[in-house]
């Protein structure tokens, strides 16, 4: 079993959907990130920062999870991360209504002891330097990089994170994103683009159509599960990502065959994320119901074509 | 082997994408259909209506592919259906520039003796009423009915349509108009709703996003296979419609699990069909390139996860 560690937001969220309306919840995508990779048993470490308005509770229901939450700061006098957003009837655009970064405007993270040697490092969506810097406090190379990011950095801080792709070994963004990066319109194109710049592999997420994995001229692809009701996609791409990382971690196995497993376990985590708000449905999630839903992807996708 | 009736149009296109331009060239649902068809050696009959314009030769590509067209109505002084498109850059839009009915205006469908016992019958994207003409034309109840349509005769024909409805086991439209049909946006509520219209098995066409079978409760998914260039959309849908009917036909067995197979096998053939413009890749594919793909398919989409 390898070590985990995310580097990602801790944060307040208050959302509004067609289903309704929450007053600020947990969010952020370390903790969604956490959260996922919890339900592998993997030794997940969180590194972040809060205010001092963060309740004890959210990181005690956390470390009860089995996330190590040593790695993320209390800074007492400020204000936590707040984002607060709603969903269009079609679930796939929102609005954001406010960010406030407070305490992120300065975030420095600060690699716990014990995860310095972790073998897997999820680098959540933050500023491509802070991201970089994460990777200068590691004691030995990771086995495996992941890395997520968005367009506002392509747009501010291209130059930088040009420099920490370098450094990775999957990229997880979207396909607007994957598109925007690479000025190719083809997803195909544009990934073999992106292995240039550094990542081996990229992970394009397209929301309710699912997945790609490219590899170097292999693809793989997971649909996400066709629902009946999206309740809140809120921490579903940071879900997809600590199941992915999650279930690497846990298999102790980074090849292309198992990364097909690890996008399954990833869109299947994703899954239940968007059932209810916010953090809730990770929360109760048991395995169980993990496995169950397994079996309704395989269901989905395996056919058994001869080829004669 | 099943003998399989296809009704649809026979056509002109002239088609403009971002690759080039063309004259007026083959097209038509019936055409593409009938093609993906005998990609399985299935004795396909295609029943349309073409005007003293149509060159003979195209009549003659289909009769050597294996496609009976003594179901094609030649009206002597009429016109052939002419449709004249530009895609956009991002090939999933799409502008109409020239619709001309001519002799389609007044289609009457009249099917060959030799293809009224067909098992499988498709009905191409035509007037309901058209559709239904076909089926009080069969002496016996087709194996399976498969029905096209589009939100065109939702809009101004949606009586028709669901009495037509309430005699097909398949219907296949795009997720828009599944969306239009039922009134539902999440598409696995607007399959439980169309179920109740009549088709047990709904098939969902997502375009690039892959294709969705439906089934009182089972559900499969088909990637559409991620391609580094798509030259021209036209006849995408048709070819994968053709394969699933043709695939069924030449297996004899219509149950959902086959299904799953023809919806890989449409999505398959599609993949060829947009390669060039019109006809002409379905016209030169053979079955090795067929089954090559089919295990690029497998690779896409087959993963191992052992459920303990």
């Amino acid at each position: 079993m390898s070590k985990l560690l995310a580097v990602g937001t801790v944060a307040f969220d208050a959302i509004e959907t067609p289903f309704g309306k929450t007053a600020k919840i947990l969010g952020g995508s370390g903790t969604f990130v956490g959260l996922a990779a919890s339900q592998f048993g993997v030794e997940t470490g969180v590194v972040s920062v809060v205010g001092g308005d963060f309740p004890q509770s959210y990181l005690e229901m956390m470390n009860a999870k089995g996330v190590d939450t040593t790695g993320i700061e209390i800074i007492k006098e400020g204000k936590t991360f707040f984002w607060s957003g709603k969903y269009h009837n079609d679930m796939n655009s929102r609005d954001t209504l406010i960010t406030e970064l407070n305490v992120l405007e300065h975030f420095s993270p600060v690699v716990p002891e014990a995860f310095k040697a972790a073998e897997i490092v999820m680098l959540g969506n933050l500023h491509p330097l802070t991201q970089a810097s994460v990777l200068d406090q590691m004691a030995v190379t990771p086995k495996l990089t992941v890395l997520d990011t968005m367009n506002f950095w392509m747009d501010i801080a291209l130059d930088d994170l040009h420099d920490v792709l370098k450094r990775v070994d999957v990229i997880t963004i979207n396909d607007e994103e994957a598109r925007q990066l690479s000025g190719e319109y083809s997803l195909v194109n544009a990934a073999k683009k992106i292995h240039k710049m550094g990542p081996k592999y990229v992970v394009i997420k397209k929301g309710e159509h699912g997945a790609l994995l490219f590899n170097e001229g292999k693809m793989f692809y997971a649909p996400a599960l066709p629902l009946a009701e999206v309740f809140d996609p809120t921490g579903a791409g940071d879900t997809f990502a600590g199941g992915f990382c999650g279930y690497l971690a846990k298999t102790e196995d980074v090849s292309f065959n198992n990364m097909k497993n690890a996008i399954i376990y990833g869109s299947n985590l994703a899954s239940f994320c968007v059932e209810k708000f916010g953090t809730s449905r990770m929360e109760s999630l048991t395995s169980d119901e993990v496995k169950n839903r397994l079996q309704a992807f395989k269901e989905l996708t395996q056919f058994d074509i001869e080829i004669s």
